[in-house]
């Protein structure tokens, strides 16, 4: 099957370039809400299932016992630009589990940023672990090793008790079984399981509601959302989709990219959640698609009208910041959205 | 009509992301040899004309009164690092003209590699003009401007003489009419002309091999051609594409890309012209797409087969380096490549 055009890249008054993809909305029994495209195809969450991936951090109690706080949780759940906060806050959450920046196994990545690339470099540095938009992940992976009494050294590996505990929080909130022919390797290393759209669709619904979980993991949930909503800077940063939205939209709407194009959220007043895939994995469509979905779902105040006007049709700008087009929804998304939703 | 799946983006066992596009395979005379996807639409060539966009500068007699090298001329073709050769190169090319960089209109770039970026900041120092992507382009214009004494402000608006010129000689090359409503601003702030994909593999044939243009113009094609052959770290730089091809193809092929993943290409042995367009927009798809059409169209040495097994499967890799998958060409896109050119 085929995957719809939803966003036009245009230029003048032509389009240029244009994105497919698919959009699943869930309840958390399941139900599909609204689906656009094939939305039973397996799709890799990549890094936007991160705050499930952290779950067993607070299940466990290791949070608790390690004294994390909510920007350490936040930063858990992170895919963030490697500013000197973030890479500052995951060096602490190592140290509270007795370790250090060389237990990492993310890989070293530069700062998404030139001017904290430009510290780095006149501090006649190059970045390392802490810097890797998902140190914070890999040092709340590390925290629960340590928690857990076993082994740190491989702990990015698909049967590192760690990730054994992951991949089976994830087969209960998707449904779904994880064998070894779903499973990739995250640009991070650890594994990543490809499922069903539709199944993270259910699993965001469930952990935005905390609907048909046990009350641990209900709980576990909440406090991550809870973090990520309370430090939204923590999880993306600086000019960031996941940054803006959470700050303008105060508690109505978790949001978290991943790699190639995927999009999740939970929207917790409606009782749905949302993934979607650009199928070219183009970060810039999956934001405007995740934007739209919201503007469409939601009754929104003045201050988030502005907020969502400019994700859902972002300028393309030339080097001297003139607009040459934009990038926005097809005009049979909107009407295809609008039509399930309503 | 919609375009088909050319490429894949696979982790693990899986294809993660797939890349849909056209690509047009003409002779000089406009015969289309191969035609994938829809060939007529109309794309923006963006960069992928720059070599088509420096013959008023040969033609004119401009390049030989500024005793341009064929350094300076490739540079006038180049998408380029911004490395310091290439902004030393177009500061040279403006000094001939009685310029300095004040006079460029493209915008600020920051260098593409870190490594160049790093020598700014320990500079203290910012981007310029120089380093943008379309310097020697820009500093070509502006040498075109000098010589035809007309006023070199505003050389990037479409009235301007200089623009008017580049758009009769593209008019020319592609048989197409020029008008307002299908000229978009360049990232470069110069106007952009969208034509069908299939008169820009034409125009490109002709470029090639000369055929079927005035002797002044097949001469110019012909000096642009070997200046990029014989300077082809010019045209982009370190680890780049269009260098490596060319490099290694010692004169085989004439490759440049474009933004929003498009693909020229002369093959003069052949007497073909190619371009390509990837839908989304994606240059790790239009590079693939444009290695493998290569390989398809040529007789290969075994230098030159080892360079673009590289180039058609290159890795996905982690951040530590490890392959977590590659892009490659669809089997169906390589069976048409073959069907059509056999």
């Amino acid at each position: 099957m085929d995957n719809p055009a939803l966003v036009d890249v245009t230029r003048g008054s032509l389009t240029e370039s244009l994105h497919r993809g698919s959009v699943a909305i869930c309840d958390a029994a399941g139900k599909l809400v609204c689906g656009i495209g094939n939305v039973d195809a397996r799709v890799f969450p990549r890094s936007a299932i991160k705050a499930m991936q952290a779950l067993p951090l607070v299940e466990s109690g290791a949070a608790e016992a390690l004294a994390l706080t909510d920007a350490e949780l936040a930063l858990a759940c992170a895919s963030h630009n490697g500013e000197e906060m973030h890479a500052n806050a995951a060096r602490v959450m190592l140290l509270k589990a007795g370790l250090t920046e060389d237990a990492l196994e993310c890989g070293p990545q530069w700062p998404q940023r030139m001017e904290d690339a430009a510290k780095l470099i006149l501090a006649n540095e190059t970045p390392c672990g802490l810097h890797n938009n998902c140190s914070g992940k890999h040092a709340g992976f590390l925290g629960l090793a340590k928690v857990m009494g076993v082994e740190t050294r491989g702990y990015v590996e698909p049967f590192h008790p760690v990730q054994r505990e992951i991949r089976l929080v994830m087969e209960q909130l998707t449904g779904d079984t994880l064998s070894e022919d779903v499973c990739g390797t995250d640009g991070c290393s650890i594994p990543t399981y490809a499922s069903p759209l539709r199944s993270f669709a259910r699993a965001f619904a469930a952990f935005g509601t905390g609907e048909g979980l046990e009350l641990l993991r209900a709980d576990a949930a909440q406090r991550l959302f809870d973090a990520c909503i309370n430090e939204p800077y923590m999880v993306a940063g600086a000019d960031r989709f996941c940054t803006k939205v959470m700050e303008g939209f105060r508690g109505r709407v978790f949001v978290k990219t991943g790699a190639e194009g995927v999009f999740c959220a939970s929207i917790p007043e409606l009782g749905f959640g949302v993934t979607l895939k650009c199928d070219d994995g183009a970060t810039r469509a999956a934001e405007v698609m995740m934007a739209t979905v919201i503007e469409t779902m939601l009754d929104l105040n003045d201050d988030e009208s502005v907020l969502l006007d400019g994700l859902v049709n972002p300028p393309v700008l030339t080097r001297r910041g003139i607009q040459a087009g934009h990038i926005r929804p097809r005009p049979e998304f909107l009407s295809t959205l609008k039509t399930a939703l309503n």
